[in-house]
């Protein structure tokens, strides 16, 4: 089965909100195994809102459209679809009723309400009206020449809990097959690299399929099956999962659509009951920002220090002053007593340190702005890696943070392993 | 002239990723007076690609084409646009080279370059090539049948420079019109309250016009003019920017389009000649971490502590074993001794503390998820205040950074006013 979204609103098209609804859409319908091949946004115009549904509803089974079912005189998206569908609207007694018991819960009186809500309660003759428990307008189902248009209303607090709560259970069960799908994230591979050792499952995929997605210093495969039920759709993609943790082994830091990196990085050092310090010059902060997004972080973060002058790389964590002099705050040396340093003064049982030239300024031939030095100290054992990463100073600074968690990860375990 | 946007990339369609090219370019073609109408995104599919590109150069000037540049075989924007505009695809030297210059960069050895890799050297004849800055694949213009395609990389931090950079001034001159806008931004208001603050401005527009943006702790207003030229454009918004000035007073950060906040708290702070030292808990370095994203950040911030366990908070900047039992971790108490003790540790003149409770656990009724103190010492003077967020985790620690950073900037103007 086919589906397709249109965003109505002219707010999207000049930019003054972000179209986290298509997103939200998109990922249950990939979830309830429809195929989703376009994604529309128009403005609030009968025109080309009539245009787009109409090719819409050519090409695919079922059309989701949100936004444009409120009050005013820019909410068209009903009157649109009615038209298409050939319906005229008629009142529905109770979306009226349920319009007055919002505006009584808000204290409006029935005498104050503005004539124009009462819109909301005109509905396409034999739509299915899905009630809004979080706002006036109703949503509406029209069924019709085989084809289904969903309209929601635009609000993403109204939209999100109905396609949860209605419109799911709706869909799921015009679905005839299951679609099942797993994620296997990598880091420390570039997104080329990944594709070019796969290569060769992709050109000979059909059902289960495997598709790439590069993140910074990530890239997530997707792999998704086809088939009768659940059973038969996990039973089809388990060789290439098993085939696929072959071939990339502990680079694989989860098969879990939920995990992050640095979850799973936390969660490693939590089994291993390691607690760990940090030390921050140019990512300022950002690599310990990232570790404390993760819940229960604090059960392995204790503290971190971001060093940025050469003054406080001494005074907080014990660079020497000639190493500063002879080798430069960018250096393999600097990186190894920022992490050393960091855990003698703190005791932890990991260090990490991390110092670079982000630019755009200071790079020079020998040490040019994207050098990055990153330490991890674990006990006795300190190894420093030398990165060159690229891009303006905000990327350079991100790459330099997964590394630092690959870095870190990759200790952890070659110390587990041990 | 007319413009629309086509997001390639099967993930989006699959809800992967959220679009948020398609609200940063809408923002800039409303910036150029561009006229948009529509947004579509397809999947990684030559058919459904082809057969979207030629529908929007039928009703457009300009389609603005984002992603599928990459590597990979997924990658097909480039070929079909070619296609499309009947150009064959030919190696660019120039690009060759530059992609030979970025795996230097990143310390791989020519041999070791994947073949696949080369395909973004390849071009349309006769395409404008756009160096892209921040990675392997360049921007593409194809002109031709008073038609213009441009083809932008995928990833954000790729697609926002090259655009600012390039495509923007590209497009500027091809329209005929001349539009001006300026920038106005507000930090310690919210959107509702803003907006109601201009209601009356916003219904009486007509040229100029204002447009609220809402960004995380902050409100952006742009002013838009239409004119013969810039000087009759800038002649037109100066009275309602005076008005808009006198409104919103000291709320007003920056009237400077690419000025972000950490930027101009920074530049406050140079010009004060004073040094920042940062004490972080909930927000663990992110804090600390966008500030160091300005250039030149290092004359201002010399170093910080995320003390996130309570013995960091005792033993890196000295808050009392007493506090946190009486007052608790996040308390007005502890974050001002959090402050105070981070100054008299670093001799700085200004320190920025918070606490707060990021949850989603942890919390209880006297002190939900949400609660945040931040405390601003400037010399002898200490100021807290409480604040409550909403939202998950992440959402909670982004508000108290740019909470910090605009309680920051309030006690730096009154200091320096006194």
């Amino acid at each position: 089965m086919t589906v397709e979204l249109i965003s109505v609103g002219t707010e999207i098209l000049l930019g003054n909100i972000v179209n986290t609804n298509a997103a939200f859409l998109s990922e249950k319908c990939a979830q309830l195994g429809l195929s989703l091949y376009y994604q529309t946004v128009v403005g609030d115009n009968p025109e080309r809102l009539k245009g787009a549904l109409e090719q819409a509803l050519e090409r695919s089974d079922v059309v989701i459209l949100g936004g444009g079912l409120g009050p005013t005189q820019d909410d068209l998206t009903k009157e649109v679809a009615a038209q298409v569908f050939g319906r005229v609207l008629k009142e529905d007694a109770h979306t009226r009723q349920r319009i007055e018991g919002f505006f009584k819960l808000w204290g409006v009186k029935p005498e104050e309400i503005t004539e124009n809500n009462w819109k909301q309660a005109l509905v396409p003759e034999g739509a299915i009206v899905v009630d809004n428990d979080n706002g006036t307008a109703p949503g509406l189902i029209l069924e019709g020449n085989q084809r289904i248009a969903i309209l929601l209303p635009g609000p993403p607090n109204e939209l999100i809990p109905m396609f949860n709560q209605k419109i799911f259970p709706y869909l799921h069960k015009k679905q005839p097959e299951t679609i099942v799908s797993e994620m296997i994230k990598i880091c420390g591979l570039g997104e080329s690299k990944v594709e070019s050792m796969i290569s060769d499952l992709i050109e000979a995929q059909t059902n289960p399929t495997v598709a790439t997605y590069a993140k910074t210093g990530e890239v997530h495969l997707r792999v998704t099956a086809k088939a009768g039920d659940e059973a038969e759709a996990r039973k089809l993609m388990k060789p290439l999962i098993r085939e696929l943790k072959v071939r990339f082994g502990n680079k694989i830091y989860t098969t879990e659509e939920q995990i992050t990196l640095e979850e799973a990085v936390i969660a490693l050092m939590k089994e291993g009951g390691m607690s760990l310090t940090t030390v921050e010059s140019c990512t300022g902060g950002l690599f310990t920002g990232r570790l404390v997004n993760v819940q229960g972080a604090s059960e392995v973060i204790k503290q971190g220090f971001i060093t940025y002058s050469n003054k406080s790389k001494r005074k907080l964590v014990g660079v020497k002053k000639l190493t500063l002099k002879q080798f430069g705050a960018v250096s393999q040396k600097t990186a190894k007593e920022m992490a050393r340093g960091a855990m003698l003064v703190t005791g932890s049982d990991v260090a990490v340190a991390i110092t670079g030239l982000a630019g755009p300024d200071g790079g020079t031939e020998e040490k040019p702005v994207g050098l990055v030095y990153i330490a991890v100290a674990i006990q006795d054992d300190v190894k420093v890696q030398e990165y060159h990463f690229t891009g303006n100073r905000a990327k350079i600074r991100e790459s330099a943070v997964v590394a630092g968690l690959t870095q870190l990860r990759m200790g952890i375990l070659e110390h587990i392993t041990l």
